[in-house]
C-alpha cells in the first residue's frame, strides 16, 4: 500500500506540500453515527499550531479545516470523511535560495535522489506542516475513541535536555502541561526549559526533545499478533513522524538493564473495569505493576498504554552551516524563514492524533477476533 | 491486512503454534530468479538456535526447513515460496500446569481475553519460536538484497547491564561476534556478560539486553513517506519481536538531549558508490556524518543504516512468583521447561531477518518512484 | 483495506457525497515526472458530462477540477495527487420527499440496513455523480500510460436493445463514436437507439446497454496471479460501478457453448512490438486470433485487450412505482430530478477510467516481477 | 498487496506448483472458536476431485489435507490456519515435451513473458490444481459462514452448448446436481450434455459452459462501496479463475436489453428473517423481484444472491495443434497427459469456495460500518 495511507480498517490517506494549496486527508473506515464537525477539528488544530510566547514557528496561518464529505447532519456516514486546510500563508519567496542547496539534517537530497526532483519550497511533502493532516485525522479517530471511553494525553517530557517529571514521581501534574507553552508537566520544568530554548536560539541553534503519552480506558484485547502488535503499529506511527528518532514502551530501554524477576508485570485479581465484557470463562485480571506499559505479547492488558518518543533537534537552525549544492560544490547556509527551536510542544497533539489512529484502526479490527 | 502478513510487494504470511506440527511462512512477491535453496535456509535457521555454552534454552531442535513451492530448479519461480519447520521436540506435557495459569510477563491472560481461548502449550503463537518464520523468510530477503549489494549484520550490544563497545569505540570487532555465544563484539565484555548471565541462572533470574544493527550497501532513495517511512517499518518490524521494548536509530535519544548544531548531518561532495545511478541532474553526495543513523525523512541516506532494539529481560524463570488462575485466583508458580536466560544472542539473526523482510520490500516499492 | 481504495501501488482513494461539498480522489502511488494539469483533467470530466442532444441528465455542472497536491511545475512530484471538483448545482429540495422513502432499484434501504442512516440528497455516496472521482483519477493514470503507449478507448456497444456493429463486422468506426452522442461506433444505429431512448423518456421508462473496450499497446506481462490476474482486477473494476450487472473478456458467454478447437489462441512467431524489451531467451510471439480478449492464464498477452460490460436501465424513471417507506408502508412514487435514460454514453469515460486504474497499477507493479 | 493474497480480514495466502511437492493455503483472520477438522477439508476437496465417469481428468489423487496450524482442540485458535496438500501422483516426464513448446490456450508463454522463466510440469502455479487451494480455505469460510446461516450452493447451469433449466424453470432440481456427474441440476440435460462431451474426447476436442451459483441466508448490508461492492469482489474472485471468461449478476447480460420498469426491484414490507437485527429505525424490507441477483449499490440486499459465471473450454485438446516453441518456430503439438473435457463439474466447489471467501470477508468488515 502505498506510504501515504496508514491503516487497514480505519485508514488515513494524507496529501498536501507546504506550499502547495492545500493540505488535508481522507479518513476511511469510520463507522457511520460518531458525532463530527469543523469545530471539533478546529481546536485539535489550534493545539498544532505555533504558541504565543513558545518555542515554536512565529508562522501564523489560520489553519481552518473544511469536511468535504462523510458527514451529513452532524454525523458521520460510514462514507470517507475529506478534510481539507488552505495554505495561505506560505510566502514561497523565503525559499528560492534552496532551490538548489541541500539542507543539513533534512530529507533534500534523499528526496531528489528518490524522485529526481523536489518542491523546495518549505520542505514541500517532508514539511513539518504535513503533521496537520494527521491531526484533522486523529481528531476523527478521537472522536470515535471517546464513544467507547478510550483517553489519550501526550506531553512535553524533556526539552534542551532538561527533563520533567516522570509519570507516579513527584510534581507530575498533567493539568499543568496544558497550562505551559512546553507542555511540559512541572511548570518550573517548563520554565528552566523555556530559558535555555531562548538561549539557543539567540545563539541560532536548535533542540531535541521527548514527548510522553498514556492512554487510559483501553480494553485488554486489542493488537493484532504478530506482525500487528500494538507495540509495533504505534512504533511504526511514531517514528513516522519527521523528527523521531527513537520509542520505548513501558520500562523501555530500561528494561535491558533489569532482570525478569523486577521486569516481570504478575497478573492480580480485579474487577473488569472495562465497558467491554469479557468472553466467557476468562477471568477478570489486573496487573500489579506495569513495567510493560500496557502490553503483552503485542496485545493491551487493560492497564495504561504508555510510551516515550525522542525526537531530534530541529534541523533548521540559523547558525550559519556547511552543506552541498546542485553543482557538488560545498555552500554556506544560514537556514532563513519561520522554525521552531524544539519541536516537542507542537508534536504532543501529532502524537496523541497517531496513537488516536493506530488505536480506532485496532479496535475495529479486533470485533473480528473471535465469534460471539 | 491481516496480523500475520508483513510487507506490501516483498510480503511474509507465517503461521505455527509453538507445539502444533509445524512453523512456516509463506513469501510473496519476490522476484523469478533469485538462487534460494534448503541449504541456504538451514544455515540462517542453525543461527537462531540454541548455542552450545551459551545463555539459551537448551531445547534442541533440528529445525530442518523444506520448501514446499516457489523454487523450481535452484532459483525461485516469481510464485509463492512455503517453508515449513516440523515441530519436533514439542514436550507438551511441560505445559499441562500452565493450562489454567496465567505466567507474569507473557500475553496468556490477553490472549484469552482477545480470543477467548488459547493454546497453552509453549505459548502457542505467542511462543518465542514463532521467529523461526521471520528467519526463514528473511533468508529469502537477503538472497535478493544480496543480488543488490545489500549487506546486513547485528550483533549483542548489551546484555545483562554489561554494554559491548559500540561501533567505533575502541574494540568493537564485528568478527568476534560471530565466535562468541553471545554474539558481543568484544570478547572480554562477553565473557564477562556470560558469568552474570550463569549467576542469574542459578537464582532463577533472567536478563535483558539491547541488540544493534548495521546495514551496509543501502543505495539512497528507499522508503515511502510519510507512513512507510524506512525508520517507520523498520520500528514495527522491531517492535513486532516479541520482547522488544524499545528502538532507536542513528543517535537514538542521545538526540533528544542534543542541540542542532551537533545532529545535523551535514551533505558533502562524494563518488557515487552504488550501483544503481541517480537520477540526471542529481550530484552524487554522502554525508560528514551519520547521527541519523542512515535515514532522513524517512529516506535511506546511503550512509549505512544504523539502529538498535532494547529487549526486556526472558520473563519466563524458574524463581517461584505469585500469579492468578482462571478462577481468579493467586497461585504460586516456578516456571519449568527449557528457556534462555536472555534472548539478546537469538534475536541477532531475527533483527536481521525482519531488516532484510523491510528493505526488500522498499527496494521493489522504489521502482516504482519515478518514470524512467 | 477500505472499499474507497483501489489499488495495490497506484491506487486511489475516491471521496464525496453528491450533494456534499465537493466529489474529489486522492491518487497515491504515481511516479514522479508525469506530466499533469487542471486542463487535461477538465477535458476527461468533460466526457463525462450530461450531453447536449444526448440521453443523459440534464443537470449542468461546470465541474471545475481543482489539484491541491501532488503538482509541481506541471508534473507530478511522487507525491499523493488530491483533487476535488465542488458540487454547485445541488438542488437538494429535489430530494426531500426521498429522505423516508426506498427508491425501487436503488441502494437507499440497504445503505441503511448497514449503515444505520443516509445522505439521502440524490443518493448521496451511491450516486453516479461518485463516478467524477473514478475519471479524475483515471485522467492521471491515463497520463501515466501514455509514457508507456498504451492506449485506451471504450465505447457503447449496445442501448436499449440496438447492438452497434462488434469491432472487425462492417460499419464498426470508432471515430464515429467520438461524434455521435450515445458514443456508438456507427452512425445508423446511434440514430436509432436515440430515437427509441427518446420514446422511452417520453413514457417515463429507461434502458440498459453494454460498453465495450480496448486497449492497445499494452506489452505483455502484466497481471499479477493467481488473485491479482489481470482480467480479475477489470472484473472488479467494472462491477465496482453502480449499474454494472456483468462482464465478459474476449469471445466471454459466447465461449462457454464454444469448443477448444475453436478458441484455443495458437501462438505464432511474431516481432516484438513491445517498447519493453522481453526477458533473455523469450522469443517474441503473436497469436493468430484473440478469443482470449487479450488475457491468457491472467496476464496480458501483447494482443488487445477487450472486454465489454453490461449496465442495467436506469433505476430513477419518472413512471409511477410502488415502492416502501420508512414506516414500513407501501407508497407510490415518480422520482423526479434530473435522470439519464440510458447509462452508457456516460459510462464510456468512466469504464476507460477504471481500465486506466488497473493497468497503471499493474504496470507498476510488473517492474518486481523478475530480476534485471 | 500480493495476487497471492486475497481479502482485506478474512484472508488467504495460495501457494503451490503442480508438480512441486506441495499445494497449499494459509487463512488468516477467521476469528477464534470455529469448528474445523481435516475431515471437513476432505469431503470439500473430494468434491473437486475428478469424478468417476465424469468428463474429468483421470489424474486420480488423494489430495489429503493437513492442518499444520490455526486449531487446537477442534477449534480455531484465531491465529493463521495452514493446510497443505502433498503432489503425490505427479507425473512429470508427461511434461517433458512442454519444456520449450508453448501450447496453445495456455499461459505458458506469456507467464515466461513476465517472469523470464516457468515450471513447466502441468502448468505449474498456473495449472487447474491451484484451485485446490481455494478449496481448502474455502472450507474454512464456510465453516465460518455455517455459523451465520448462510449457505452456498452452485451447480453446472450449461455445459458443450447444452443448458440446464434455470431456477424458477420447470425441472431445475438442484438435489439432481449433486447425484449426477456434471452436476446439473436436470437429469435429462445432464445425460445429454456427457454424451455430447464423450463425442468430443473422441474427436480431442473440449468444450465450456457455465456455472451458476446461489447464496442464502446472507443479510442485507455486506458489501464495502465504492470500490470493495459484494459483486465487485465476487466478480474479481470469480475472474480468478483460471478459464472464466465472464460473469454476471441476477439479470445480467439480458438487463443491457431491457427497461428499467421491469428490472427494478420494488421494495415490499417484509419480516426481518435474518438473524442480524436491523438498525435502530430502519424497517425490514424485502423486494418484490431479484432481477438484481441480491446486491443493489454492491450492498446485499437480503434476497438470494445469484450469479453465474462462464467457463472457456479446456485449452488442452488430444488434437493436433500448430504452435510456436521457444526457438520461435512453428510446431505441431498434441496435448497428452490427463486433462478435463469440461471444467464445470469441478469448478462447481471452486465457484463456491471463492464466494465462501469473498463474503466471509465482508461478514467480518461488516462489523465495523456502525457504532454499536
Amino acid at each position: 500500500m502505498s506510504g501515504n495511507i496508514f491503516g487497514t480498517v480505519f485508514t488515513v490517506t494524507s496529501f498536501g506540500e507546504s506550499h502547495g494549496p492545500a493540505m488535508g486527508c481522507v479518513v476511511c473506515g469510520c463507522p457511520a453515527g460518531v458525532p463530527l464537525s469543523a469545530e471539533l477539528l478546529r481546536g485539535e488544530l489550534a493545539r498544532r499550531r505555533p504558541g504565543g510566547g513558545g518555542p515554536a514557528t512565529t508562522r501564523a496561518e489560520a489553519d481552518e479545516p473544511e469536511i468535504l464529505s462523510g458527514v451529513f447532519e452532524g454525523r458521520t456516514l460510514g462514507t470517507p470523511i475529506a478534510i481539507i486546510v488552505r495554505n495561505t500563508s506560505a510566502r514561497s519567496a523565503d525559499y528560492e535560495e534552496l532551490k538548489d542547496l541541500y539542507r543539513p539534517g533534512h530529507a533534500d537530497w534523499v528526496w531528489e535522489a528518490k524522485y529526481g526532483f523536489r518542491d523546495y519550497r518549505g520542505g514541500g511533502r517532508s514539511s513539518g506542516r504535513e503533521t496537520l493532516c494527521r491531526v484533522a485525522a486523529g481528531a476523527v479517530a478521537k472522536a470515535l475513541l471517546a464513544k467507547y471511553g478510550v483517553s489519550i494525553r501526550a506531553w512535553t517530557q524533556a526539552a534542551a535536555g532538561i527533563n520533567a517529571p516522570a509519570p507516579g514521581e513527584a510534581g507530575f501534574d498533567l493539568d499543568e502541561a496544558a497550562r505551559n507553552p512546553l507542555c511540559m508537566p512541572h511548570a518550573g520544568t517548563a520554565a528552566r526549559a523555556l530559558a535555555e530554548l531562548e538561549n539557543l536560539r539567540a545563539s541560532g541553534d536548535s533542540a531535541g526533545g521527548a514527548v510522553s503519552c498514556s492512554v487510559t480506558g483501553l480494553p485488554p484485547g486489542l493488537g493484532e499478533p504478530v506482525f500487528g502488535k500494538l507495540d509495533a503499529l504505534l512504533a511504526a506511527a511514531m517514528l513516522s513522524l519527521g523528527a523521531a528518532k527513537g520509542v520505548e514502551f513501558g520500562a523501555g530501554f530500561a528494561a535491558a538493564s533489569s532482570r525478569g524477576s523486577v521486569q516481570n508485570d504478575r497478573p492480580v485479581p480485579a474487577a473488569n473495569s472495562n465497558a467491554a465484557p469479557l468472553p466467557p470463562g476468562v477471568p477478570a485480571l489486573g496487573y500489579i505493576s506495569n513495567n510493560a506499559g500496557g502490553v503483552l505479547g503485542g496485545i493491551s492488558t487493560g492497564m495504561p498504554l504508555e510510551f516515550t518518543v525522542a525526537f531530534k533537534p530541529v534541523p533548521s537552525i540559523s547558525m550559519k552551516q556547511q552543506t552541498a549544492d546542485r553543482s557538488g560544490a560545498v555552500r554556506e547556509l544560514a537556514v532563513k524563514g519561520r522554525h521552531d527551536i524544539c519541536v516537542c510542544p507542537r508534536a504532543v497533539p501529532v502524537v496523541e492524533a497517531m496513537a488516536a489512529l493506530v488505536l480506532a484502526d485496532l479496535l475495529l479490527r479486533n470485533r473480528s477476533s473471535r465469534l460471539d
